[in-house]
């Protein structure tokens, strides 16, 4: 049985913000919230995906509205809680277990607050592999789950259950209400029983996340590039290296939205390169053209440490490398294009696969 | 026992339309909605307001969003049960009767759709004595009533369910929701028992709203004055006849809001009058001076006729006659004229009684 203690909780959260692509919450908020609940009441237990009940209900966990916002409105903990509570309440059952939603600093820590809370297992699984900013965008839709009912909580003691005809619905009325919450607030949705689960979700992600904040931490000691390290591990590569000389960002609709201005360095000296984001990294153009799409990963990391940036930390002036990952197959059929590829955020770009070198 | 039958419910919705004060939606749309629910399950008990149980609860039913939007989005008749059973099952009980929480051509009629439908009476009593355009404007706030926990469910099959800490709250989060769904929606909210009931409810709306429609009706035939049987009945006075000369509206942030210019008539001739609304009619100018404010009503009515035009029917060219009739004792306490007074509205203007005569 694996254990997660206070300090598993350090690489997870750091491997998890590689995934993130830029979004799904600051590791350093969500590490602590995490520490402190794992320090309070004690280790999580990490549950293989292909051990859950098959009758057994699973919750997962997150916070949603906009990471931007999310650094200066640290969420109480408790509201989580809520969010989880009332879905069991609204299920008439007691679940086996909590689960992360997306990767991401504060999306993989989360649901590690509500297990040490509640005295439940953390499924190593999740609903994308990575960060995507809308509820729509799980596997989870791919394989017919509804995302409602879901509960929303916020730190005021507001709570709101929905029910919706479809996962849309479901993202267009939890949008609107975090909004009005203040642009963060904390979710429990997509609901499922164990047999659903191991079809639906992701697994190995929260290990997978460990795997890179280890390597990533352990480089530096061991002297080896922790670059490469964690882009072997993830079978992607560099695409460019540079500094960031322009960010344009606007919270917008409940999202922090913007785009950055990279000026080549090193190898990459002379060229340009330009990211587009929506809470996650999007899309990467390199010398004019679309280099990288959603839904394979973009993820900026500082070009000294290897430490991912999320979207609310970028800014001019910082030296970083652009890397690419390849997204879970499942993302790749027609059906997962169709949910998170480039064209639904609006980019007239075909997708093509990202090339490993 | 007060059964209320097909005939009924003509006289009903064109009075409460008459406290509508412009609000509250259209009268012939919502009388088909009720004659149809009582052709099919046959007629409505009236129940007394000190008749409810003291511990019995009921449920308020309505309509919410922008009338313009209304007569065009017409409900199917089954949100409004999915709200109301939503209400029962959170509050795990069976609701004795169902009530209007305000007067209006569509929400004295949604009601009575609900008690048709579900067979349950309907209480003798609305919220307000009116119409206003937002949640919290009732005297159940004036009491403590919570509003919340409020169902909202529309036609494509969404629902919510708030729980929130004050009924400012509920109306932010109600009003957000209800715009995502089209602008409006069916909403349960403001579940109390009988004993609460007796206390905070303005008791017999819906008996008033039938006589004052009977009076217009009746006085078709006997020839009489429609405008002075409702300015006598109500205790209230004309404050202007003219012709409308101009309508700005717009629907924004989920309201019907605008302004209406009128040119005087008759022994009103050259003076000029000038009405805002949200929804329902707020403020009555006449002569560059502020004669009504809310929380007393203001009601627009056919020159000819004395039928009651709400603001989505108010059109250049139209020979109207602008009527003032005082609000219930509660509203001009210092508490009522905090939440519901003109300074809530945006005007800087001293609320003042209506002058009967």
């Amino acid at each position: 049985m694996t254990l997660l203690d206070y300090n598993a909780l350090e690489d997870i959260a750091l491997g998890a913000t590689v995934l993130g692509t830029g979004g799904g919450g600051d590791p350093t908020l969500g590490k602590l919230m995490a520490q402190q609940a794992v320090a309070k009441h004690g280790p999580v237990q990490l549950l293989p995906l292909d051990e859950v009940p098959d009758d057994g209900w699973i919750i997962p966990t997150a916070m949603m509205g906009a990471p931007t916002v999310l650094v200066e409105k640290i969420p109480s903990g408790t509201e989580v809680l809520d969010a989880y509570r009332m879905l069991e309440q609204r299920l008439q059952c007691r679940a086996v277990a909590t689960v992360s939603a997306e990767a991401g600093g504060v999306n993989s820590m989360i649901p590690i607050v509500v297990a040490a809370t509640l005295d439940v297992p953390l499924v190593d699984a999740d609903g994308m592999g990575r960060a995507f900013p809308e509820i729509q965008m799980v596997t989870p839709t791919l394989h017919g789950v509804s995302a409602t009912p879901m509960a929303i909580a916020d730190e005021k003691g507001n709570q709101v259950l929905l029910e919706t005809p479809d996962n849309f619905w479901t993202e267009r009325l939890a949008r609107t209400t975090t909004i009005q919450m203040g642009c963060s607030a904390c979710v429990a949705l997509y609901a499922m029983q164990g047999a659903t689960a191991k079809r639906a979700l992701i697994p190995g992600t929260i290990s997978l996340a460990r795997e890179i904040g280890h390597r990533l931490l352990a480089s530096r000691g061991e002297k080896r590039d922790p670059i490469d390290a964690i882009a072997s591990l993830l079978h992607g590569r560099r695409l460019c290296e540079g500094k960031i000389t322009d960010v344009r960002r606007r919270t917008e609709r409940g999202f922090a939205r913007g785009e950055v201005d990279i000026a080549g360095t090193g190898r990459d000296a002379g060229a340009r390169g330009k990211l587009a984001f929506q809470n996650e990294n999007l899309v990467f153009w390199h010398k004019g053209h679309p280099e990288v799409t959603v839904p394979d990963l973009i993820t900026i990391v500082d070009e000294q440490t290897g430490l991912p940036i999320t979207t609310e930390g970028l800014k001019y002036g910082l030296r970083v490398v652009v890397l690419g990952f390849p997204c879970h197959p499942q993302w790749r059929t027609p059906e997962g294009l169709k949910l998170v590829g480039p064209r639904y955020f609006g980019y007239d770009i075909e997708y093509a696969p990202l090339r490993s070198k």
